[in-house]
């Protein structure tokens, strides 16, 4: 796991009954450690129209992501979310709050679905299940979990999901001494 | 397209010989404007180790994207961007000197990939090309085009591929006067 201290106060850990904690609490999970169908849930992260705003003028300066007037009248019917900023607040809730994998949440991407707009009040939390763990054939020391992250706001309703495939540590083996 | 200004000065439009020129200078594209097979090429941006951990500091804030000497002993065996970083990158460029389509640059997703690290020192640019397109049977104002973005670093390496379908505004057409 990063060993990251967090960055803002806004990110607390998950109260979610029944559901592993997330990293801010919980020791670090080798591939040995995980099950297909385990489910975390990070914290939560609001949303405000100055983020909003903020994200986009940097990397998405588009009007509907600028400017709720400007955004009125375009197909998103007032100011939404950069999809980039949805996912770049996803990893930050998983890299705070989601699976404590050792040695960090690495992929190589996946499908990535942007099921609806983010507004400006919104607050998310991200929802992670384990579909399927494969060792490495030739490195002994890792694996790949396929994941299905959920993004969520405040009613339940899906905004984003990816479903990468991730890097996992093995737990390391012991040496035997030679006898 | 967005009309925005640019934001920064370290944007300028693409020399591509035989290729479509990006927005900073063509006029919007409409459905009809496009053909399978187009394709267009965006300005070049620089990446340093700075612009790395400030992202990184802010949306993914793990050893790798944070610190060089940290870095080493990782996977990434040195500080490489946060994919999301590539990613925001990716469509900072296409905006600012991507396809001009009328109506700007928005899609629902699509399968994303990280194929090598982006590193300190590289410059990205990306290219796009037009797969498919699909009129829309509801909605006669638009249709989807799927293309494949692929971004790529002063080697002619591609660190990341982005394959979204993208919803593009058809010409408006002229009301013809009831005789």
């Amino acid at each position: 796991m990063s060993g990251m201290p967090r960055a803002d106060g806004r990110i607390g850990p998950a109260m979610s009954g029944g559901l592993r904690p997330g990293r801010a609490t919980a020791p670090p999970l080798f591939l040995e450690d995980l099950t297909v169908g385990q489910r975390f849930v990070t914290a939560t992260m609001p949303v405000d129209a100055a983020a909003i705003t903020a994200f986009a003028a940097q990397w998405d300066p588009q009007p509907f992501h600028l400017d709720d007037a400007a955004a009125r009248v375009t197909l998103f019917g007032g100011l939404a979310a950069s999809g980039w900023h949805t996912a770049a607040m996803t990893m930050r809730l998983l890299v705070g709050s989601g699976p404590p994998f050792a040695g960090g949440i690495i992929g190589s991407g996946g499908e990535l679905a942007w099921e609806r707009p983010v507004r400006p009040g919104d607050t998310l939390h991200v929802t992670c299940e384990v579909l399927e763990i494969i060792p490495s054939r030739s490195r002994p020391d890792r694996g790949m979990v396929r994941v299905r992250c959920l993004t969520v706001n405040q009613d339940g309703q899906v905004v984003q999901s990816f479903a990468p495939k991730l890097v996992v540590t093995r737990r390391p083996t012991q040496e035997i001494p030679h006898g």
